[in-house]
């Protein structure tokens, strides 16, 4: 069964991350910086390189995997909440090469904006929590 | 020409869905149950499988493969309004295997939730059906 | 450092676009005819052909590729601002084809609907103008 909350909306930011800067890092601080503790976010763009993961379902662990090239940020979809009482991104992120082909994953460290425009939503009316989740070993939502 | 109509902001439902459920049908059975006839909604996460859907329009008629591997749902964009008089969720995924490589289509049954975060957003102010359009053969909205 | 605005709803507007018709215009024909001069949009859909932008960071110029064969809209991604005072619709798609795999881009004039069903939300409370950007020769916001 899906669990899920009412949340209303707060405020909207409009903007463009720095150009070099690290495009998780760079959505997080935007987020802890404007007080943003629920939310919602998209994204298109360009990244100098990236690093994505993949949840092995199996082994309970994320692989990450580096694209040493650049790439366009065909879409970036993401959320806010909390974990460990701090404001955490995150993202999901696809990307198309040269020759157009897509790849993607979990936005990982290590991702570098070559340019990037940003909405991000900040919501209220609940506190979304990540804990340890056992039935896939990720840290889900409390709900 | 592009047709459309001035919709409002009615409520907007955050949460996750059911580890082993099947993606399309716990999409629908959240419209369903919170009585959203109007929408749009947004997703990230992962499938144990999926099954996806081309239209040939050629043809005029839905191809559907499925991808029996764990994948990232890196997208799900989609949206809600009435199909013979019930909520229908019409989502398109896009997913990311091991390699990081992507793939994607229509959302068909047969998609199954490792663990999955939404934003669903109920809308107001107009009434979409959907109902056969000639030009393409699929069931679009009445406008 | 990212650099952002707040920025507030002013209007959603929900519709289909025409068979037939070029995506990147018919999305901003909607913008100006409705006169949006800041906001986001999203749409799924399909296509019959594409034409995708690829921006070569190092020579700083756009390389566009045709891809002539009917496609799924698995996910567009963009946004609406002012570039030399008209509304500029910046939009980057995900597209599957016949075996589902993904290709994308930013979106170019040359992309034929089939058919596609979008949300284009108008947003207030900031005028973000797009101009020449030094780090990397894009037309980005100044801020």
């Amino acid at each position: 069964m899906a669990t899920h909350v009412d949340v209303k909306h707060s405020r909207r930011i409009m903007g463009r991350l720095g150009h070099d800067k690290d495009l998780l890092e760079e959505l997080t601080a935007v987020a802890a910086g404007e007080g943003v503790t629920l939310g919602r976010v998209e994204a298109i763009g360009a990244v100098k390189r990236a690093r994505l993961g993949y949840y092995n379902q199996e082994e309970r662990e994320y692989e990450f995997h580096e694209v040493d090239q650049p790439m366009e940020i065909i879409s970036l979809l993401g959320n806010v909440s909390l974990k460990d009482g701090k404001p955490m991104v995150h993202a999901h992120v696809t990307l198309a090469d040269r020759e157009g082909r897509a790849f993607g994953g979990h936005l990982a460290p290590g991702t570098v904006v070559f340019a990037c425009e940003f909405v991000m939503q900040a919501l209220e009316g609940a506190e979304l929590k990540r804990a340890h989740d056992d039935p896939t070993g990720l840290p889900l939502w409390e709900m």
